[in-house]
């Protein structure tokens, strides 16, 4: 056990106490989604614990990762096994047991106090926040997708077959608005994916509503299917700015879907510029691997936040050294904490676990090397734990 | 205590001994500006430490950052206050004391030998290198950025109205020259800000007579207010590759007027390519979150070089980790120091310090994991900290 | 001594004991070149150490680096003296002995079982795979260069100036083909340079017959001497990728010839995307600084693999961070080994030396700080050292 000598003259605290206090914390996962309610085979486990759509390598199984290896470490024990249990034996002991009963041991055990759920990626086959909040014993509140919400609109506009086209944009731009003026009232905040569907280097500017009008005229022509057009993209981001929302932003790491490249931040720089004052906040989701240049636009734009999640369930052992970067420029009032879990409960415990696990050894860190004494250090940690994601979003308790 | 077991057979040596040793080199800031002479209230002290144009988040103060931590923890009691003391009590017993008083207490204890001070940046509001010598008891070395000094002598052309274009461009070019001939004789090098007023992805061609006449006229005519133009900023940065001189770059992190995605360094490649024959050294500033860009740069370039200053300073705690990575691809003999300090003398105490403990940390970490002897490690330490700027910027004392 | 206290219940381990076993395993070092077979004075060798084209800068040793202080750590002993020895001293000891047996004495300690020899690069002062082999008591397999292929087949053609432009071009393709099918029976992949000569940011398609036949035209019409034209690299590439073979790719960090921004491996998804079903794959070589894009690449895409080669020689004592970097999103079954050495033998000593010393201090904390059981760590080392490289290059032994 390692005892501090820190200079500001504490009483020597251990590691482990300063873990016990974090583990305390009533951590708000600002972004997350619904879990799976059916019971899964081998393959559909595996194909969940990968952001690859393919396969895993023939010769290999996608348990031999880090996620894999954390899910073994931490989630065996909830079922009663060993940690670091087989795969087999432990897909077999988690089949033995009712999906809602392995969903509430595992959520239980993630120890979360406020979710943040995003509704919009494959609601038919997962948890509504509702349910998800009962699973976890936590407070749910919901994030709409806008690019999933324009297309709902756009598809029952195709059906209809409604009236001209000057008749179907003005329904669409309106439904839009109606929507998020509404939405308003029953979920905290939006997200946008256009990471994923034309990129982070979009035009800053507010489309012009000519732009606008052929863009959707022909979205909804072709049945509104999948909203990849940057004009209707930049229209929904903009809507959401106008109405001072909390928009968050996939940025970085995700399924091969993605451009990578094309997802740094800094792409957005010049949007961030034109947005200070409007309001409206932007939560750079995830990040990873460029949570530094999240950092810096965290510290020099005051509506910007961001979280290192994701990232933390997928690096394991190695997720401490991307929350100690993740504390770098950004102001401790900017960070946030999320798991982006998907479907399985594992993803919630593994996520948050490692996040009090990581942040613990950074903070530790910085009490020993840097002098921090542990009530800062404390102070710290609650604030990116629940404070300022409760302060971000505006919610009154 | 840690007790170094290396296999290079020295006595056995302490992390606390070689952090003494280091700390008693003499240290030249190679990049650094003036201290402001007036007092500061909170809000104007909290505006001088971060690289934002904006105010703290409502809700957040900028003491809650990084730098906010290490000026409590560093500063703090050399006003006689305790380590981390609350920013009030530290901000009351700073205007306590006679600013003069503060600047000099802290500025000594930054322990530095030599500055080199780049008087670009709001010189009126802040001491000049002559000053701030003084204060830090140190040499004051002058360093001129090309950007200011361009401005300076076209605001004067216009104010002038003299004569016709032709006539103003050779008076701007011939005085450009001059200035620039002239400034070898009391200032070490010249500074560019090109990272912000047109990004590094510069034509690295030279730019011929023709489009420099016409860019001439155009930013006489417009009063030279502010120079953004590329083709008179590649101008200045091939008048001083043709004088040899020792040229800074701002790369990399800065304030929320830089397009972060443009100021990779590896963006000016090719012109450091055409430039290795010419006399020039570039010296690449701050550099993060690419300083392993900076690193490669320097290695493969023998005149270039590069320093993580400022970065240090805000990235506080974490800055041992930052300055490992750039202890990286460069050879020894190409890596600088500086703080970037701006305004307060807090910055280049903590800057300086941070620094020394960093690089504490790495060496002692390159003695016991990979048997570096601590002579090496010394010997190295002292290269970065003053042998190296005083070889690149060809200073004879 | 440091006592593992691990959750899951395995005697204590130390440090020390988990790194004799890694040193115990049969290293497959994937990607590497032959060594220079004539004695070397201090400026060859110095020139060798780096991968700059220039000589070090005036004032500063190659040795006074990472590289040079690895050399001096861990060869000097193998050559009788002590480590850390001068560099003088150390090159005298080597020019004391027959390059033969400098070559087999370091070659021998750097204990691999398995050598990648690419051939592409100054084969005529290198020795060859099999003398390769023969120095390390390893067994070697050939890796073919394909723009050296083309450059020797058009090369050929240009000499003959044999026939008519649609003659030439029909033989050119065939050759190619012809060569292709024929390194299936005597290599096991092949290389490419794209990212030197034209950047990985190539066009993904396919190119088409009508655009190759231009293309080769000029190409044979030119003399065939430097291979930099995009539309025969990507027809090189998919003949590769058509043939089903193993493809390694420079990417990232090399010499100065490179334009390191263009060689993000991110810059090559949407080839990754079109060829997951072909049979080819690619190995990503070097990396650094983009090792944690190339990590998303080998989650996402079951076709690729890769490797820190020459970074970990190159980052010396910071070897170990790289490597705990790559260790992050990449699935265990996808991470290669390599020491890219070329020219010396020193570098695949200290190559291979400081990839056990860093893999072996990353799995240790993941033992301790994530609770990995040593067993799973070993079983991690094996499938990076040997196993991956065995199964991804489908060898028959």
């Amino acid at each position: 056990m390692r005892i501090s000598t820190n200079q500001a003259g504490n009483r020597g605290w251990e590691q482990e106490e300063l873990g016990s206090c974090i583990a305390g914390l009533p951590f708000f996962d600002h972004h997350c989604h619904g879990v799976v309610k059916n019971s899964l085979n081998r393959d559909d486990f595996e194909s969940l614990i990968s952001e690859s759509s393919s396969p895993a390598t023939p010769g290999t199984t996608r348990f031999d990762s880090n996620i894999g290896f954390q899910i073994r470490r931490l989630c065996a024990p909830v079922l009663g096994l060993q940690s670091f249990a087989e795969p087999d034996e432990y897909l077999e002991a988690r089949s033995s047991l009712p999906t809602d009963t392995v969903n509430r041991l595992l959520m239980q055990q993630a120890k979360l106090s406020r979710l943040g759920v995003e509704t919009g990626h494959s609601p038919d086959i997962i948890t509504s926040p509702e349910e998800l909040g009962h699973l976890a014993s936590a407070r749910s509140y919901e994030i709409i997708r806008l690019e999933r919400l324009a297309e709902d609109i756009a598809q029952k506009l195709a059906a209809d077959k409604a009236g001209d086209s000057r008749r179907l944009q003005e329904c669409f731009i309106g439904k839009v608005q109606g929507s998020l003026v509404e939405a308003k009232n029953y979920a905290i905040g939006v997200k946008s994916i256009a990471a994923y569907r034309v990129g982070l280097d979009l035009d800053p500017a507010r489309p012009t509503l000519k732009e606008l009008e052929l863009a959707v005229t022909e979205f909804v022509r072709t049945g509104g299917v999948r909203l990849e057009d940057p004009v209707i993209i930049r229209f929904l981001l903009w809507q959401a700015i106008d109405l001072g929302l909390a928009i968050q932003l996939h940025v970085g790491y995700g399924d091969d879907d993605v451009d990578l490249h094309r997802c740094n931040p800094l792409l957005m720089t010049e949007l961030f510029r034109r947005t200070i004052h409007t309001g409206a906040r932007f939560m750079l989701l995830h990040c990873y691997p460029f949570h530094r240049e999240a950092g810096y636009l965290a510290d020099v734009f005051p509506h910007v936040y961001f979280d290192v999640g994701l990232a933390v369930n997928y690096t394991g052992a190695q997720a401490s050294q991307v929350i100690a970067e993740s504390l770098e420029l950004a102001p401790f009032g900017k960070i946030l904490f999320s798991t982006d879990a998907y479907g399985l409960p594992e993803l919630y415990l593994v996520g948050a676990e490692l996040f009090r696990q990581g942040l613990t050894k950074a903070l530790w860190r910085f009490h020993t090397e840097s002098a921090w004494p542990i009530e800062e250090a404390m102070r710290v940690a609650r604030m990116i734990a629940v404070d300022n994601a409760v302060r971000a979003y505006g919610i009154e308790e």
